[in-house]
């Protein structure tokens, strides 16, 4: 019977659709609600027309209000050995880094809790220091929450963040435009691997340069907030999408959104050499590290060619932003591919962290 | 030790201050957030003083944003016999419970959920449908959220909605005030009784006539959008919350918040005549249902008793926002009391649903 269906057997970018599908924007909404549920890394909300609408006064600014809800589980979520004050930063951390990919600054969160009866109130407390420190770093004002008992430790933030400009869509992109990552990647995938106690001590040591910076990774991750400003004020950038779902899925869906395809250059994966040994050495396949395993808060973003002539700016993002350029927009028919060092193409299949 | 004292130890209301102190609205954003974490049913932000932080034209409206956060578990919050749509219409109903509180209008939700992955698409769709419906019905727009994985059933919604002008907060009533409620008292309560299935076919017979209504507030409770408006424009109201926690609870907090205590005659108390007799057949205080029970979303508000002169406003209160007084505001001294109909003074006790 069809409606005996269950929910693992249709995955989630489905459940997804049948969201969206749900609870599309109604046109009379449409100047005010620019995204809705399930279209983006957050909604979008005209502030004008948000503005007109509650004051009767048109600011006639162009910024936009993202919001954006993220719910995380013990289960599902926190590697073992994670810390108290990690569980908190990274409750927070998570819901800032969907408002930083879209090149938006967050300011105000709140956050629902739900703690098991038996929990010691030092746990407590430092799940809150967390959670305080990160939303201070990044410049952002817990403004309310809730608190219940249940049996798994369980989060929900939602965070309200402001554009200046235009936001940067997962539907930009052009053929034509580079492709960039911030930061280094499969740095959280690494991380797994030493705290999963699947590496001998000998190899550990090899690692021993990396590993806190690996393992820190995993446990507290660093929204690109003001990486993602920098971007989208950049004044060249088409598109962006956080990767923590793995580099794979966040390529494949502005493939979608943008009907675009990619060419990725293996030779220009940003990968740190301890990252690459290891692999090699534990004989994990790197390109399952790097495209599918998920858990890297780093950004993926396009941008028009141009900026490759303005020589300042280029600079400028590689500096201050961390940027990386791993290859360019294709045609949609040309699928998404890595291009090896020897012009082998390599289709990077959509598979990597999923909730359902 | 003190650090291994656990959660379930110290009580909800210590572990809000706990938090209050850490999530403090430092002194430079207290313009723009008039109540933070803790503080209110929601989170109050200045919004002629937000436009201007973003924008840097001053709308100079009136107007408050307010944002609140609600976790429902299975376990805690669901009880048996609710369908999936009212579950659904649960997650959304309680958020706009607590806008209403401030009579504020919900305008925009998001909502985070956790379904365990053998969980029927049949009912994951009606879910979404009690989600839909509610927010519809009360003009509230869902546009965006957030779904995992979870052994058990979560939801976190987090709305966002708007005053006219100053919301109600639980800090105004003062001494001579009457205080009201919203609709009739006891019906979640009673509605729990009748799927406990702890009466007989008889007694459910006695009160067939209420029971659907009775179960339909256990189950599918009716946020007071309208009314919590209707209120707050009257002009006279000083001070409001949301029962849902119970009514002793309720007073408690705004005797707290605005250092008065409360007279609640006994005679006004607006109860349905088939739970007055279901509780004298069998035997249950009805004192008790009424005040520490919690589950019936109405409003508990205070106005200045110049309203007993303006009997235009007090009609329109009656039949519009379903008002009924039950007490006066008297000096905190006096503390929290029922007056019965003998003049004898009970204390109403502190005590009701609690998360922790």
């Amino acid at each position: 019977m069809a409606d005996e269906e269950l929910l693992e057997d249709i995955g989630e970018r489905m459940l997804i659709e049948r969201v969206k599908m749900r609870f599309g924007v109604e046109r009379r909404f449409e100047r005010m609600i620019n995204a809705g549920a399930g279209e983006d890394d957050c909604a979008i909300i005209d502030f004008s027309a948000l503005i007109e609408n509650i004051c009767g006064c048109g600011g006639g600014c162009e910024s936009k209000m993202l919001v954006t809800t993220d719910m995380l589980l013990r289960s599902s979520h926190f590697p073992d050995g994670i810390t108290p004050f990690q569980i908190g930063w990274s409750a927070v951390a998570v819901n800032l880094s969907d408002v930083a990919a879209m090149g938006a600054r967050p300011l105000m969160m709140t956050i629902a809790m739900g703690f098991p009866a038996r929990t010691r109130i030092s746990f407590f407390d430092e799940v809150l220091e967390g959670i305080r420190v990160c939303a201070d770093n990044f410049g952002t004002i817990v403004i309310g929450g809730d608190m219940v008992r249940s049996n798994e430790l369980t989060f929900a933030g939602t965070c309200i963040g402001f554009t200046v400009m235009k936001p940067l869509r997962r539907s930009g992109a052009a053929v034509g435009d580079i492709v960039c990552v911030t930061g280094t990647l499969g740095n959280a995938a690494l991380g797994m691997y030493i705290v999963s106690g699947r590496l001998s001590s000998e190899q550990l040591k090899e690692i021993d340069d990396i590993a806190e910076y690996a393992k820190k990774a995993l446990f507290q991750p660093y929204p690109r907030v003001n990486e993602g400003v920098l971007i989208a004020s950049s004044g060249y950038a088409t598109s962006m999408i956080d990767i923590s779902d793995g580099l794979a899925i966040s390529l494949a869906e502005i493939s979608r959104k943008s009907n675009v395809g990619f060419e990725i250059w293996e030779e220009c994966m940003p990968v740190s050499n301890e990252l690459r040994e290891i692999a090699s050495t534990i004989n994990i396949d790197l390109q399952e590290l790097i495209f599918h395993f998920g858990g890297d808060y780093e950004l993926l973003f396009t941008l028009n060619s141009n900026v490759l002539e303005d020589r300042k700016k280029l600079e400028m993002l590689e500096k201050y932003a961390d940027m990386r350029i791993i290859g360019r927009v294709v045609p949609v028919h040309e699928g998404i591919y890595l291009r090896k060092e020897n012009e082998e193409r390599m289709e990077i299949r959509e598979r990597g962290y999923q909730h359902f």
